[in-house]
């Protein structure tokens, strides 16, 4: 293997015991779970990013809109990356002014933080100032993280329904179209 | 038929030929009522939304500048379509600086949310997260919906009096403009 | 009819001959295609928006992904309705980060003027002001306008392809994923 | 008196007692048209705006809307006062989502130079930097002054049709509707 | 006076007793002062609008850093008019990175509400929303407006103290040198 | 000395007792350590600030990428200068996309008003207005600021711990770095 | 390996033959460069992007610094990744105000095109819309990509030297300290 | 000199022979200008940079609007220091809308390359992309920067006469009330 590039040898690595892999998917791994400390005398030139594929996302939006219609709501489902990117917005037929926005930060929230927004929401109150103060963030029900090899990849928002708990309801039927294709 | 709304009718008439329609006026519904859930086995590729004519969104402009000017006030006046999209502004003499994002963000909550400004605050209170930190909304008294086929379609927000209440009346004033023509 | 509404008058009329669908239709034709003169007595207070479905716009989506795939191209679709509001975005794998922007704008441009962008782009040249000056606008190719009676109701944008060529076959394959049900 | 214009006579009137007001006149001049220089001692700590009345600007939205009709075009118009500050907005049914901001844009640029875009753009071109990079401003046809004094006070902008003459055109039927009511 | 132009007469009238000057001024009144409503049967076109002169604001800039240096505070001095519009912005020496923004939206909330932010304060409270909800305000001592006829024509804004009573000090040592010239 | 400019008496002044250095630094001292005031009969025309250089700066982020290696903690570290400009920005492997904002906005913080984030948290709660209000600015733990000669010139400040006092123990590891060279 | 994740089983496939790195690698590949067309039956839920570490970011910038120093040259460098987000800024001592965004602009524009900029420049000049229309991208040399696997993972910009081929070279000694690392 | 801290001593130094002096200086220096290499081994934690006063900023000000009052000009001044920071900006009796970001683009553009926009003017030409492009800047007449030790520590633009020659002898004439003071 002396022949390898560096990279190509970390990644040989992940197989042997999965080290390295370990090390990539805690690279994206939530703020709420600290990255298991590592002893790795050179640190690499280049770290592996899992993001959700195209396929994917449309297979969620599309999840999504049926759940929706299934319950009779109108929202917008919006797919961030781990690095905050658009990966996807769908507006649903007749989702109003706020809901793409709305969808967005909460989906951005989620990746942040690496869990749905209504556990999130339970942390943010009293007096003072408190993580909802960041911006780009929305703490209210309906958004959730992808998560893969432990570590957040995407968050998926949706906005538009009268409660928060039936926006993340409907994000949660969207999860489940990829349920099992994650790692 | 008769039995039927005036809207209805107009629809159902509609439907001899054009089945999509019926889809049109869920369409544009509040949140807060959530749409009939129906089963259509293949979704239309154009659905119909209704928006509030510019000839109107003038004689409503009008109503509020006169109504404004008895009863003494300066006030600007903002009329979105329901993708948040400026239908009209009208920024009355003596209207202060702060008079057009107000205005405009009451607009764009009650077509939104499909309810008054003043109605929405109620439910806006408490500790931790609200629907008031979605961003471009205002739950301060003056936005009003304009509703048609039971399906909000516009907002109408005022915005410079001394108090809610008072921004409110003048919008109400600006609806009964064209009252009775919206169907 | 004389006790309909001046709303239902207009949509009943459209039954009969579709004189005020016509109309409809002709409220969103695009800039280059002067509108018909009508003489109507009371404008109308709610005018009808001819808009893409959610249904639509994934199916485009997902032509333009495979079409995209086939001619190995990295690129991002966004679809923009005729108020500029978003219907749809898809970040295609490993599309660069300029693509979201620069898809977005062909299909605002192309929406606005109702003319593919590559079409668009031959006017806009030589010394002086042109039309792309005007904000949010982007005159290279991968634009298309989506039309419904003749009107442009839709922007579909594609970017990321090493031409703006390439990226109008890609959006014009989207198109024809909906081909036959526009009106 | 007789040979002076209704306004010098009114402002002579008011300097019986008001010196500050002949500075008045001059303060909203055009950068084209250099201020007379004056020899006050001591300059006044409050100057005088002029700026269309709401009321006015309604007048000039309703004849644009009207033009518009009759010429079978589909605009938006927006006046802006002497500061840069939004007076009003109206979008045409169906105008395009570019014709806020470009008619909001030629707006601004009238008032900003005193005079029609179409005029200023003859001076925007050849190689190097010009005017047409300072931000907000628009060199495309269709904004124009609002002068009182011989003071631009506020600028009148329209856009969505297929060429900058007709958009001016359309403008110009507008200040029609206040023309002689200015000073 | 029947040959004067409709603006001609209401400046004439202006003299005899200042009643259309009373009205002018009443234009830009605060908006916790209701306007006296007239029975003007035609509105003017054009309304005259105070604005503070340059040389006014370069005064009280300098009597602000003049106090500033007495009191061995580093501030920012901003002055709006009523439109909102900068008339000036002065960074102290050593001043903040923060004072600038927070300076200038005191202003702008004293020109909007015709009172001090620090009274203003007062009413900005408990639970639910609050007009500190409106975009480009600041409800912190240091702004104060500056009056004209009774009616705000300007905010002044001061920002860097360690509290907000010192910056109101500071703003109201910066009125001081204006007072008596401003009608 | 007669021979020396203004300027640079001005800094020999500084070594015979650090009357003017004491003056240069106390140019930057926080809000909350007001200037002492002087006598200086003219002003100078230019004033020196200190500001952290950019071999400083990479110590600080090399220093803060170890220790949050060290806790296991993936953040983001933004350093700015006195005037708010950007002076570094490191995004650490899997720092979520939150934390390039809230790193900044710490950092802003702390050099705004002189403190650590988490000490100026504690003067931020109640009901009503309060500098929390101000924007850029985020009260949460982990900005600290960068002091020389008693006055802030930078604010270090890192996002992305669990907790605001791990993401402030981690840039205090980062101000160690330059510990005793700061003046 | 049957017992491995879908995931787990696409990188061990990428050893065999290399075939998903080839694909994991191409994802990235700059849009100049077509992605060859793979025949995957399904596509994977969950694709790998490279990132630059950050401690590869680092040593990049302090090369960046040091040559620059050499030079006798003021810049700023910048480092985004992919997806467009910022991964490193460094502002050099006395560099001026402008050169943080034109080097993040360079950045941004090596990354999306996979190309310096100095060479993309070439393909940027004539009458009508170019790429250089795209918003956020500059087309001045000192804009170079870092690859991996032939893909562009990070861009790295340098603003500040008299020419942009200082500005180059200057770049092109910060790509020097990781080369050989990065696969 | 040893009980004297790293910081107090290379300001000490600075005295003995300038050799950090003119290291300060050339921190600040323009980009056209390239700073001398220096054989530092510790490179400094601090470094000084000049920024023009409070008061000299007042008395440019107050220079340039005597200046513009004498040639009968409307004109805004904007003042900002060499990181881009606002120190002063006035606009003028009547001065048009445009003209406080005209003057600010003039200033930063001066203060960023260290010559006078109209200069740098001739250089920004022909096809292709140019030094124009970047974000902030403005290369029309009247933007000169402020020099302290042969380095620009501010830019002071004009905007708002008709021509960039005037507006440049106005900005040249505001220098003049702080020549010779400025080291």
């Amino acid at each position: 293997m002396a022949a390898l590039s560096t990279r190509t040898r970390a990644i040989a690595g992940s197989l042997t015991g999965l080290a390295i892999l370990t090390g990539a998917t805690g690279i994206a791994a939530a703020q709420a779970a600290p990255a298991r400390t590592t002893a790795v005398s050179t640190p690499p030139a280049v770290v592996q990013t899992g993001a959700l594929s195209a396929d994917a996302a449309l297979k969620i939006a599309d999840a999504v809109r049926k759940e929706a219609a299934k319950q009779g709501q109108r929202v917008t489902v919006v797919i961030v990356d781990r690095s905050g990117a658009t990966r996807l917005v769908l507006k649903g037929d007749g989702a109003g002014p706020q809901t793409e926005e709305s969808a967005r930060r909460k989906a951005f929230t989620a990746v942040s933080f690496g869990k749905a927004t209504s556990e999130l929401a339970k942390g943010v109150s009293g007096d003072g100032p408190t993580i909802a103060d960041i911006p780009g963030t929305l703490f209210l029900g309906g958004g959730v993280p992808v998560t893969s090899g432990g570590a957040p990849i995407a968050g998926v928002g949706v906005g538009g329904a009268p409660g928060g708990d039936i926006d993340e309801a409907i994000a949660q039927a969207g999860l489940k179209a990829v349920a099992g294709q994650l790692g």
